[in-house]
Protein backbone atom coordinates (compact mmCIF):
# COMPACT_ATOMS: atom_id res chain seq x y z
CA UNK A 1 0.00 0.00 0.00
CA UNK A 2 0.90 3.85 -0.42
CA UNK A 3 0.74 5.59 2.72
CA UNK A 4 0.20 9.05 3.35
CA UNK A 5 1.81 9.92 6.87
CA UNK A 6 1.29 14.06 7.44
CA UNK A 7 3.56 15.15 10.30
CA UNK A 8 7.29 15.32 11.01
CA UNK A 9 6.96 14.77 14.73
CA UNK A 10 7.69 11.71 16.85
CA UNK A 11 4.41 10.30 15.73
CA UNK A 12 4.29 10.57 12.36
CA UNK A 13 8.05 9.20 12.06
CA UNK A 14 7.41 6.62 14.44
CA UNK A 15 3.89 5.36 12.16
CA UNK A 16 6.06 6.31 8.99
CA UNK A 17 9.06 3.77 9.71
CA UNK A 18 6.46 0.90 10.69
CA UNK A 19 4.57 1.38 8.02
CA UNK A 20 8.11 0.94 5.98
CA UNK A 21 8.76 -1.57 7.92
CA UNK A 22 5.68 -3.89 7.03
CA UNK A 23 6.49 -3.14 3.25
CA UNK A 24 4.45 -0.23 2.83
CA UNK A 25 5.39 2.63 0.37
CA UNK A 26 5.44 5.92 2.37
CA UNK A 27 5.76 9.47 1.69
CA UNK A 28 6.02 12.27 4.37
CA UNK A 29 3.56 15.59 4.21
CA UNK A 30 5.26 18.70 6.00
CA UNK A 31 4.23 22.37 5.81
CA UNK A 32 7.36 22.98 4.59
CA UNK A 33 8.49 21.06 1.51
CA UNK A 34 11.97 21.27 2.69
CA UNK A 35 11.48 20.12 6.62
CA UNK A 36 14.52 18.88 7.79
CA UNK A 37 12.99 16.53 10.18
CA UNK A 38 10.78 15.11 7.07
CA UNK A 39 13.72 14.87 4.82
CA UNK A 40 16.31 13.00 7.70
CA UNK A 41 13.57 10.90 7.93
CA UNK A 42 12.74 10.08 4.35
CA UNK A 43 16.83 9.45 3.35
CA UNK A 44 17.31 7.31 6.73
CA UNK A 45 14.08 5.26 6.01
CA UNK A 46 15.47 3.92 2.53
CA UNK A 47 14.26 3.80 -0.94
CA UNK A 48 10.10 3.35 -0.49
CA UNK A 49 10.48 6.57 1.31
CA UNK A 50 9.42 9.89 0.42
CA UNK A 51 8.56 13.57 1.51
CA UNK A 52 7.39 16.80 -0.04
CA UNK A 53 4.45 19.29 1.02
CA UNK A 54 0.52 17.73 2.75
CA UNK A 55 -0.51 18.11 -0.58
CA UNK A 56 2.20 15.75 -2.29
CA UNK A 57 2.36 13.56 0.44
CA UNK A 58 -1.64 12.87 0.15
CA UNK A 59 -2.01 12.94 -3.80
CA UNK A 60 0.59 10.16 -2.95
CA UNK A 61 -0.87 7.91 -0.82
CA UNK A 62 -3.74 5.27 -0.91
CA UNK A 63 -4.47 6.26 2.57
CA UNK A 64 -3.73 9.45 4.99
CA UNK A 65 -2.92 9.22 8.61
CA UNK A 66 -3.27 12.37 10.06
CA UNK A 67 -0.11 12.68 12.78
CA UNK A 68 -0.28 16.45 13.09
CA UNK A 69 -1.31 18.05 16.15
CA UNK A 70 -4.94 18.31 17.02
CA UNK A 71 -5.16 21.93 17.00
CA UNK A 72 -3.55 22.43 13.43
CA UNK A 73 -4.77 19.27 11.42
CA UNK A 74 -7.96 20.94 9.33
CA UNK A 75 -5.05 23.66 8.39
CA UNK A 76 -2.72 21.01 7.35
CA UNK A 77 -5.24 19.07 5.52
CA UNK A 78 -6.99 22.32 3.79
CA UNK A 79 -3.46 23.27 2.41
CA UNK A 80 -4.08 19.97 0.64
CA UNK A 81 -8.03 20.96 -0.53
CA UNK A 82 -10.54 18.37 -1.08
CA UNK A 83 -9.81 16.59 -4.44
CA UNK A 84 -6.40 14.81 -3.07
CA UNK A 85 -8.41 13.52 -0.17
CA UNK A 86 -11.53 12.65 -1.89
CA UNK A 87 -12.25 8.69 -1.67
CA UNK A 88 -9.49 8.20 0.60
CA UNK A 89 -9.42 6.46 3.73
CA UNK A 90 -8.12 9.31 6.30
CA UNK A 91 -7.08 8.01 10.01
CA UNK A 92 -6.73 10.61 12.41
CA UNK A 93 -4.44 9.82 15.61
CA UNK A 94 -4.44 13.27 17.33
CA UNK A 95 -5.30 15.28 20.23
CA UNK A 96 -6.61 18.52 20.41
CA UNK A 97 -3.68 19.67 22.76
CA UNK A 98 -3.47 23.43 23.89
CA UNK A 99 -1.08 23.58 26.89
CA UNK A 100 -2.25 26.53 29.00
CA UNK A 101 -0.08 28.04 32.02
CA UNK A 102 1.35 24.66 31.91
CA UNK A 103 -1.91 23.07 32.31
CA UNK A 104 -3.26 20.58 29.69
CA UNK A 105 -6.15 21.73 28.24
CA UNK A 106 -8.40 20.81 24.63
CA UNK A 107 -9.69 22.53 22.39
CA UNK A 108 -11.91 21.12 20.39
CA UNK A 109 -14.24 19.63 23.61
CA UNK A 110 -16.70 17.76 24.53
CA UNK A 111 -19.22 19.28 22.24
CA UNK A 112 -17.02 18.65 19.44
CA UNK A 113 -13.49 16.78 18.40
CA UNK A 114 -10.95 17.04 15.95
CA UNK A 115 -12.41 13.68 13.94
CA UNK A 116 -15.76 15.22 13.40
CA UNK A 117 -13.66 18.37 12.39
CA UNK A 118 -12.00 16.90 9.91
CA UNK A 119 -15.04 14.73 8.42
CA UNK A 120 -17.06 17.46 8.53
CA UNK A 121 -14.60 19.89 6.12
CA UNK A 122 -13.95 16.67 4.14
CA UNK A 123 -17.63 15.08 3.30
CA UNK A 124 -15.83 12.73 0.47
CA UNK A 125 -12.90 11.18 2.91
CA UNK A 126 -13.43 8.49 4.85
CA UNK A 127 -12.13 9.70 8.31
CA UNK A 128 -11.25 7.39 11.32
CA UNK A 129 -10.51 8.25 14.37
CA UNK A 130 -8.20 5.79 15.97
CA UNK A 131 -4.92 5.29 18.15
CA UNK A 132 -5.12 8.41 19.76
CA UNK A 133 -5.30 6.71 23.48
CA UNK A 134 -2.15 5.46 23.51
CA UNK A 135 1.36 7.07 22.84
CA UNK A 136 2.81 6.31 19.58
CA UNK A 137 5.41 3.36 21.20
CA UNK A 138 2.39 1.59 22.14
CA UNK A 139 0.79 2.53 18.79
CA UNK A 140 3.10 0.24 16.68
CA UNK A 141 4.16 -2.04 19.53
CA UNK A 142 1.14 -2.84 21.63
CA UNK A 143 3.14 -5.65 23.12
CA UNK A 144 4.98 -3.64 25.47
CA UNK A 145 2.44 -2.88 27.56
CA UNK A 146 1.21 -6.66 29.16
CA UNK A 147 -2.13 -7.89 29.01
CA UNK A 148 -5.34 -7.13 26.68
CA UNK A 149 -5.32 -3.54 26.00
CA UNK A 150 -7.24 -2.08 23.25
CA UNK A 151 -7.48 0.80 21.03
CA UNK A 152 -11.15 2.48 19.54
CA UNK A 153 -12.33 2.79 16.30
CA UNK A 154 -14.21 5.65 15.48
CA UNK A 155 -15.91 6.74 11.92
CA UNK A 156 -18.89 6.77 9.87
CA UNK A 157 -17.70 4.37 7.06
CA UNK A 158 -17.68 0.51 7.74
CA UNK A 159 -15.42 0.14 5.08
CA UNK A 160 -12.88 2.74 6.12
CA UNK A 161 -13.08 1.31 9.99
CA UNK A 162 -12.16 -2.14 8.41
CA UNK A 163 -9.25 -0.89 6.38
CA UNK A 164 -8.09 0.69 9.98
CA UNK A 165 -8.74 -2.91 11.46
CA UNK A 166 -6.38 -4.54 8.98
CA UNK A 167 -3.83 -1.87 9.33
CA UNK A 168 -4.24 -2.27 13.30
CA UNK A 169 -3.83 -5.97 12.75
CA UNK A 170 -0.13 -5.11 11.04
CA UNK A 171 0.56 -2.63 13.82
CA UNK A 172 0.22 -5.70 16.20
CA UNK A 173 -3.28 -5.22 17.50
CA UNK A 174 -5.56 -8.61 17.01
CA UNK A 175 -8.85 -7.60 15.88
CA UNK A 176 -10.75 -8.41 19.20
CA UNK A 177 -8.42 -6.02 20.50
CA UNK A 178 -9.67 -3.21 18.37
CA UNK A 179 -13.50 -1.72 19.92
CA UNK A 180 -15.80 -0.13 17.08
CA UNK A 181 -17.27 2.94 19.21
CA UNK A 182 -19.61 3.61 16.43
CA UNK A 183 -19.92 7.08 14.42
CA UNK A 184 -17.36 9.78 13.96
CA UNK A 185 -19.50 12.12 16.66
CA UNK A 186 -17.76 9.28 19.89
CA UNK A 187 -14.12 10.73 18.66
CA UNK A 188 -15.13 13.16 21.14
CA UNK A 189 -15.44 10.27 23.85
CA UNK A 190 -11.66 9.17 22.96
CA UNK A 191 -10.10 12.52 22.86
CA UNK A 192 -11.67 13.35 26.10
CA UNK A 193 -10.02 10.60 27.93
CA UNK A 194 -6.47 12.50 27.52
CA UNK A 195 -6.34 14.03 31.08
CA UNK A 196 -6.75 10.91 32.09
CA UNK A 197 -3.65 9.36 30.02
CA UNK A 198 -1.76 12.71 30.59
CA UNK A 199 -2.34 12.20 34.61
CA UNK A 200 -1.15 8.94 34.47
CA UNK A 201 1.67 9.69 32.25
CA UNK A 202 2.88 12.29 35.06
CA UNK A 203 2.26 9.47 37.22
CA UNK A 204 4.25 6.90 35.90
CA UNK A 205 6.94 8.75 34.96
CA UNK A 206 6.60 7.01 31.44
CA UNK A 207 3.80 6.44 28.56
CA UNK A 208 3.82 2.56 28.18
CA UNK A 209 0.70 2.31 29.37
CA UNK A 210 -3.14 1.31 28.10
CA UNK A 211 -6.32 1.21 29.04
CA UNK A 212 -8.26 -2.37 29.06
CA UNK A 213 -12.05 -2.66 28.94
CA UNK A 214 -12.90 -5.46 31.28
CA UNK A 215 -16.46 -6.74 31.13
CA UNK A 216 -18.95 -9.26 32.71
CA UNK A 217 -20.43 -11.15 30.20
CA UNK A 218 -23.48 -12.07 31.55
CA UNK A 219 -24.73 -8.82 33.69
CA UNK A 220 -26.57 -10.00 36.42
CA UNK A 221 -30.41 -9.55 35.30
CA UNK A 222 -31.68 -6.21 36.53
CA UNK A 223 -28.96 -4.35 36.72
CA UNK A 224 -29.16 -0.77 38.23
CA UNK A 225 -28.59 1.46 35.20
CA UNK A 226 -29.82 5.18 36.22
CA UNK A 227 -28.07 6.29 32.32
CA UNK A 228 -25.01 7.08 34.97
CA UNK A 229 -22.41 5.23 36.32
CA UNK B 1 -18.90 4.53 61.44
CA UNK B 2 -21.86 6.94 61.40
CA UNK B 3 -22.21 7.99 57.28
CA UNK B 4 -24.44 10.10 55.72
CA UNK B 5 -25.15 9.82 51.91
CA UNK B 6 -26.89 12.62 50.25
CA UNK B 7 -29.10 11.12 47.72
CA UNK B 8 -31.87 9.09 47.14
CA UNK B 9 -31.45 7.94 43.77
CA UNK B 10 -30.17 3.93 42.73
CA UNK B 11 -26.78 5.01 43.08
CA UNK B 12 -27.45 6.63 46.84
CA UNK B 13 -29.51 3.55 47.70
CA UNK B 14 -27.45 1.08 46.87
CA UNK B 15 -24.34 2.55 48.48
CA UNK B 16 -26.83 3.33 52.02
CA UNK B 17 -27.19 -0.87 51.30
CA UNK B 18 -23.86 -1.65 51.29
CA UNK B 19 -23.39 0.49 54.06
CA UNK B 20 -25.42 -0.86 56.28
CA UNK B 21 -24.52 -4.70 55.20
CA UNK B 22 -20.74 -3.49 57.04
CA UNK B 23 -22.27 -2.85 59.90
CA UNK B 24 -22.00 1.26 59.77
CA UNK B 25 -25.19 3.22 60.81
CA UNK B 26 -26.35 5.40 57.70
CA UNK B 27 -28.49 8.08 57.50
CA UNK B 28 -29.79 9.09 54.15
CA UNK B 29 -30.57 12.90 53.29
CA UNK B 30 -32.84 14.38 50.31
CA UNK B 31 -34.17 17.31 49.49
CA UNK B 32 -37.49 16.86 51.09
CA UNK B 33 -37.45 15.80 54.49
CA UNK B 34 -40.74 13.27 53.74
CA UNK B 35 -39.15 11.83 50.44
CA UNK B 36 -41.08 8.87 49.99
CA UNK B 37 -37.53 7.11 48.90
CA UNK B 38 -35.65 7.59 51.49
CA UNK B 39 -38.40 6.73 53.78
CA UNK B 40 -39.01 3.61 51.78
CA UNK B 41 -34.57 2.96 52.06
CA UNK B 42 -34.96 3.59 55.59
CA UNK B 43 -37.57 1.30 56.77
CA UNK B 44 -36.34 -1.91 54.89
CA UNK B 45 -32.91 -1.11 55.66
CA UNK B 46 -33.60 -1.70 59.67
CA UNK B 47 -32.73 0.24 62.64
CA UNK B 48 -29.27 1.12 61.87
CA UNK B 49 -30.69 3.18 58.74
CA UNK B 50 -32.77 6.67 59.34
CA UNK B 51 -33.46 9.71 57.17
CA UNK B 52 -33.65 13.25 56.46
CA UNK B 53 -33.02 16.31 55.29
CA UNK B 54 -29.27 16.55 53.38
CA UNK B 55 -28.84 19.04 56.64
CA UNK B 56 -29.64 16.16 59.11
CA UNK B 57 -27.73 13.57 57.14
CA UNK B 58 -24.37 15.48 57.13
CA UNK B 59 -24.66 16.24 60.84
CA UNK B 60 -25.21 12.77 61.22
CA UNK B 61 -22.40 11.56 59.49
CA UNK B 62 -18.76 11.08 60.68
CA UNK B 63 -18.50 10.82 56.99
CA UNK B 64 -20.52 11.89 53.94
CA UNK B 65 -21.18 10.57 50.48
CA UNK B 66 -22.57 12.84 47.97
CA UNK B 67 -24.73 11.01 45.55
CA UNK B 68 -26.64 13.09 44.24
CA UNK B 69 -26.90 14.57 40.42
CA UNK B 70 -23.26 16.47 39.69
CA UNK B 71 -25.41 19.17 38.60
CA UNK B 72 -26.93 19.80 41.91
CA UNK B 73 -24.56 18.81 44.00
CA UNK B 74 -23.37 22.37 45.01
CA UNK B 75 -27.06 22.96 45.87
CA UNK B 76 -27.56 20.12 47.80
CA UNK B 77 -24.09 20.95 49.69
CA UNK B 78 -25.44 24.46 50.16
CA UNK B 79 -28.28 23.85 51.66
CA UNK B 80 -26.56 22.01 54.55
CA UNK B 81 -23.92 25.70 55.16
CA UNK B 82 -20.53 24.56 56.00
CA UNK B 83 -20.68 24.41 59.80
CA UNK B 84 -21.85 19.99 59.66
CA UNK B 85 -19.83 19.34 57.06
CA UNK B 86 -16.45 21.05 58.22
CA UNK B 87 -13.54 18.51 59.50
CA UNK B 88 -15.52 15.56 57.52
CA UNK B 89 -14.70 13.50 54.78
CA UNK B 90 -16.70 14.16 51.91
CA UNK B 91 -16.87 11.46 48.89
CA UNK B 92 -18.06 12.96 45.83
CA UNK B 93 -19.42 10.49 43.20
CA UNK B 94 -21.03 11.96 40.71
CA UNK B 95 -20.67 13.31 37.21
CA UNK B 96 -22.37 16.33 36.04
CA UNK B 97 -24.46 15.04 33.81
CA UNK B 98 -26.72 17.07 31.46
CA UNK B 99 -28.24 14.99 28.30
CA UNK B 100 -29.28 17.71 25.80
CA UNK B 101 -31.48 16.88 22.65
CA UNK B 102 -31.03 13.09 23.81
CA UNK B 103 -27.22 13.25 23.80
CA UNK B 104 -24.81 13.26 26.61
CA UNK B 105 -23.43 16.81 27.83
CA UNK B 106 -21.28 17.42 30.86
CA UNK B 107 -21.04 20.85 33.14
CA UNK B 108 -18.58 21.66 34.23
CA UNK B 109 -16.10 20.15 31.83
CA UNK B 110 -12.42 20.44 31.21
CA UNK B 111 -11.93 23.87 33.03
CA UNK B 112 -13.33 22.54 36.15
CA UNK B 113 -14.89 19.99 37.58
CA UNK B 114 -17.96 18.97 40.27
CA UNK B 115 -15.04 17.66 43.01
CA UNK B 116 -13.18 20.92 42.62
CA UNK B 117 -16.62 23.24 42.93
CA UNK B 118 -17.31 21.42 46.02
CA UNK B 119 -13.94 21.96 47.96
CA UNK B 120 -14.16 25.50 46.89
CA UNK B 121 -17.33 26.12 48.17
CA UNK B 122 -16.27 23.85 51.27
CA UNK B 123 -12.72 25.23 52.15
CA UNK B 124 -13.21 22.95 55.77
CA UNK B 125 -14.31 19.72 54.38
CA UNK B 126 -11.72 17.09 53.01
CA UNK B 127 -13.69 16.28 49.66
CA UNK B 128 -12.53 12.92 47.72
CA UNK B 129 -13.45 12.31 44.20
CA UNK B 130 -13.52 8.71 43.68
CA UNK B 131 -15.99 5.73 42.43
CA UNK B 132 -17.70 8.07 39.70
CA UNK B 133 -16.30 6.15 36.34
CA UNK B 134 -18.11 2.76 37.39
CA UNK B 135 -21.76 1.73 37.89
CA UNK B 136 -23.35 1.59 41.41
CA UNK B 137 -23.73 -2.24 40.82
CA UNK B 138 -19.77 -2.47 40.41
CA UNK B 139 -18.66 0.42 43.06
CA UNK B 140 -20.12 -2.03 45.49
CA UNK B 141 -19.56 -5.31 43.86
CA UNK B 142 -16.48 -5.13 41.90
CA UNK B 143 -16.20 -8.57 41.08
CA UNK B 144 -18.95 -8.79 38.86
CA UNK B 145 -16.60 -7.40 36.34
CA UNK B 146 -13.18 -9.77 36.01
CA UNK B 147 -9.93 -9.05 36.15
CA UNK B 148 -7.79 -6.14 37.84
CA UNK B 149 -9.73 -3.12 36.93
CA UNK B 150 -9.45 -0.30 39.04
CA UNK B 151 -10.97 2.86 40.78
CA UNK B 152 -9.32 5.90 41.23
CA UNK B 153 -9.46 8.71 44.16
CA UNK B 154 -8.48 12.48 43.97
CA UNK B 155 -8.18 14.95 46.64
CA UNK B 156 -5.83 17.44 48.37
CA UNK B 157 -6.00 15.84 51.86
CA UNK B 158 -3.67 12.62 51.93
CA UNK B 159 -5.73 11.73 55.30
CA UNK B 160 -9.35 11.97 53.91
CA UNK B 161 -7.64 9.69 50.70
CA UNK B 162 -6.33 7.16 53.07
CA UNK B 163 -9.81 6.78 55.18
CA UNK B 164 -11.39 6.91 51.26
CA UNK B 165 -9.10 3.94 50.35
CA UNK B 166 -10.05 1.84 53.46
CA UNK B 167 -13.59 2.23 52.32
CA UNK B 168 -13.13 1.30 49.27
CA UNK B 169 -11.29 -1.71 50.49
CA UNK B 170 -14.85 -2.49 52.49
CA UNK B 171 -16.48 -2.40 49.53
CA UNK B 172 -13.98 -4.71 47.65
CA UNK B 173 -11.09 -2.92 46.11
CA UNK B 174 -8.16 -3.76 47.54
CA UNK B 175 -5.26 -0.80 48.17
CA UNK B 176 -3.61 -1.91 45.06
CA UNK B 177 -6.93 -1.22 43.04
CA UNK B 178 -7.09 2.60 43.96
CA UNK B 179 -4.93 5.03 41.93
CA UNK B 180 -4.40 8.03 43.62
CA UNK B 181 -4.10 10.80 40.63
CA UNK B 182 -3.15 13.79 42.74
CA UNK B 183 -5.26 16.99 44.19
CA UNK B 184 -8.53 17.55 43.55
CA UNK B 185 -8.06 19.05 40.57
CA UNK B 186 -7.59 15.64 38.97
CA UNK B 187 -11.48 14.73 39.41
CA UNK B 188 -11.51 16.85 35.53
CA UNK B 189 -9.60 13.72 34.31
CA UNK B 190 -11.99 11.12 35.97
CA UNK B 191 -15.13 13.28 35.33
CA UNK B 192 -13.75 13.07 31.18
CA UNK B 193 -14.31 9.59 31.53
CA UNK B 194 -17.54 9.43 31.22
CA UNK B 195 -18.41 9.98 27.83
CA UNK B 196 -16.34 6.97 26.84
CA UNK B 197 -18.21 5.16 29.63
CA UNK B 198 -21.81 5.61 27.87
CA UNK B 199 -20.19 5.04 25.04
CA UNK B 200 -19.44 1.85 25.89
CA UNK B 201 -22.86 1.54 27.81
CA UNK B 202 -24.19 1.86 24.77
CA UNK B 203 -22.30 -0.54 23.05
CA UNK B 204 -22.40 -3.19 25.55
CA UNK B 205 -26.07 -2.85 26.50
CA UNK B 206 -25.27 -3.16 30.31
CA UNK B 207 -23.25 -1.52 33.09
CA UNK B 208 -20.81 -4.16 34.22
CA UNK B 209 -17.73 -3.58 33.15
CA UNK B 210 -14.81 -1.08 33.74
CA UNK B 211 -11.49 -0.14 32.50
CA UNK B 212 -7.81 -1.70 33.88
CA UNK B 213 -4.59 0.17 33.65
CA UNK B 214 -2.41 -1.72 32.00
CA UNK B 215 1.56 -0.76 32.48
CA UNK B 216 5.03 -2.10 31.00
CA UNK B 217 7.04 -1.70 34.68
CA UNK B 218 10.06 -1.18 33.25
CA UNK B 219 9.80 0.95 30.02
CA UNK B 220 12.39 0.54 26.99
CA UNK B 221 14.80 3.42 27.99
CA UNK B 222 14.13 6.35 25.16
CA UNK B 223 10.21 5.84 25.26
CA UNK B 224 9.23 8.57 22.88
CA UNK B 225 7.29 11.14 24.98
CA UNK B 226 5.98 14.33 23.09
CA UNK B 227 4.03 15.11 26.01
CA UNK B 228 0.92 13.24 23.39
CA UNK B 229 0.21 10.08 23.73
Amino acid sequence: MRYAVLGTGVVGRTLADELVKLGHEVRMGSRDPDSPAAGEWAEAAGPVASHGTFADAAEFGEAVISAVGGQVALAALRSVGEEPLAGKLLIDVSNPIAFEDGRLRLSPVESDSVGEQIQRAFPRTQVVKSLNTVNCTVMVSPAKVPGGHQVFVSGDDERAKERTRRLLGEFGWPADRVIDLGGIETARAVEMMLPLWFTLFQKFGHPEFNFEVRKAHRPASGGQVDRTP
